[in-house]
């Protein structure tokens, strides 16, 4: 592989150089493997091994293990690392944000975050979710490797979620919550089917600017409900708590 | 500070270390802070700037910005770190774990998840956690600083899991569970309050040998049940919906 094209798939690490070019990158066989069969453009497929991928008709182009090491982003890099388009998925209409459950992040900082949240929004069936611009970018690659594929089927829209959360208000049988350390007890509260969920920044929580709109603020209990030290749980730990509660009663 | 000491800190970044001096370190103004209120013994406490802790009767030992950079695990040291005691907490008698709710783990195996477990346990009112010696070190620097602060509430135990799921088989009105992809679904499961909750590794899930034995197995179900393309969630999210199932039973 030529000097210029490891030194462009390295500046792919930086967030600034993805979007310029709105490529991203994408590690290990498995990832990898799940790519190929996901609804993304391909650019390429780089493997140490290629008989280790299903490749399917996807060309995969030999490097060896010194050039993969150059190009990853990983301390252990796996094998295979491909090359694809970041897509603009486009916003859904008010119509499919009305009949569905969706996750609205305001400030979310860490990637390892990110990435678990995009896991379990993919496990309980979240098709959508809203982020405002200081949000963690969702093809930096630590969210990538930490989505574990979910990057592939959840639509992660980077949006005014003031405006959203604004014209949401007046959707009826429809519900607009928000985790907060004050809120009403989340299991004595009546939750409706389809809203937004919305989730603050790690330390700070919801700002004022969201908080202070027509939002119902909901709170995770501790047990027992008196003080357990703890100050709060960890902000995707809270936001699976909370949407599970909600698939919970549409299950009942 | 000489070289020597500064050199023994350093080592305590590494499990050998820590074990052979049963020492540990404790970085950053809050949970030095928390540190020196918990019950723990503090060794030493060393700081850039004093002023910045709570620091009650505990001498504060000056050290410069150098110095701290050299002793701390992490890329962006805040001020202040702390040598304490590994505790060595006594194993609770039948009788305290058959009135308890604890959580057992097995080969867990990354230090943020092993933290935010912690976490989520200070927060749901679980006094112990039992792990087999495979699980990750609880006085890892990683897991002490995203536990926050759990660590010094919760008592982790080095034991043989095995053993004490036997024992604990025929307690009265308690259930021992285990979190298994093929296990009933949580919500439809009968929950006593009382109980071992058990978690296998982030990729095997739990051993044969586990598996095997008397325990309940049951499976958080995804949202529609039918496949979402995901294979499982995070496994600390797993421990916090499930417990948090189980708390929500008991407060209904």
């Amino acid at each position: 592989m030529d000097k210029n094209r490891i030194k462009y798939l390295r500046s792919l690490h930086q967030k600034k150089f993805r979007q310029e070019n709105s490529e991203f990158l994408v590690e290990g066989n498995k990832l990898v493997n799940e790519l190929m069969h996901a609804d993304f453009e391909i650019k390429n497929v780089y493997a140490v091994n290629a008989e280790e991928l299903d490749r399917g008709s996807i060309e995969v182009e030999h490097i060896t293990p010194k050039e993969l090491d150059r190009i990853s982003t990983l301390k252990n890099p796996n094998n295979a690392i491909a090359l694809a388009t970041i897509p603009e998925p486009r916003m859904p209409d008010m119509d499919t944000i009305a009949n569905n459950l969706s996750l609205v992040l305001e400030n979310i900082q860490y990637p390892g975050n990110m990435g678990t949240i995009l896991r379990l929004a993919n496990w309980y069936g979240i098709q959508h979710i809203f982020c405002n611009a200081e949000t963690v970018e969702c093809f930096n690659p630590k969210v990538v490797q930490s989505s574990m594929g979910a990057l592939y089927r959840v639509k992660v829209h980077y949006t005014d979620i003031y405006r959203l959360v604004e014209e949401a208000t007046n959707l009826p049988d429809f519900g607009i919550y928000a985790t907060h350390l004050e809120g009403q007890n989340l299991y004595e509260t009546s939750l409706s089917s389809n809203g937004l969920i919305i989730i603050g920044n790690e330390s700070q929580g919801l700002s004022d600017k969201i908080s202070s709109m027509a939002v119902q603020k909901i709170k995770i209990p501790s047990y027992p409900p008196e003080d357990t030290g703890m100050e709060s749980l960890n902000v995707a730990i809270a936001t699976a708590v909370t949407v599970s509660e909600f698939r919970r009663r549409t299950m009942e």
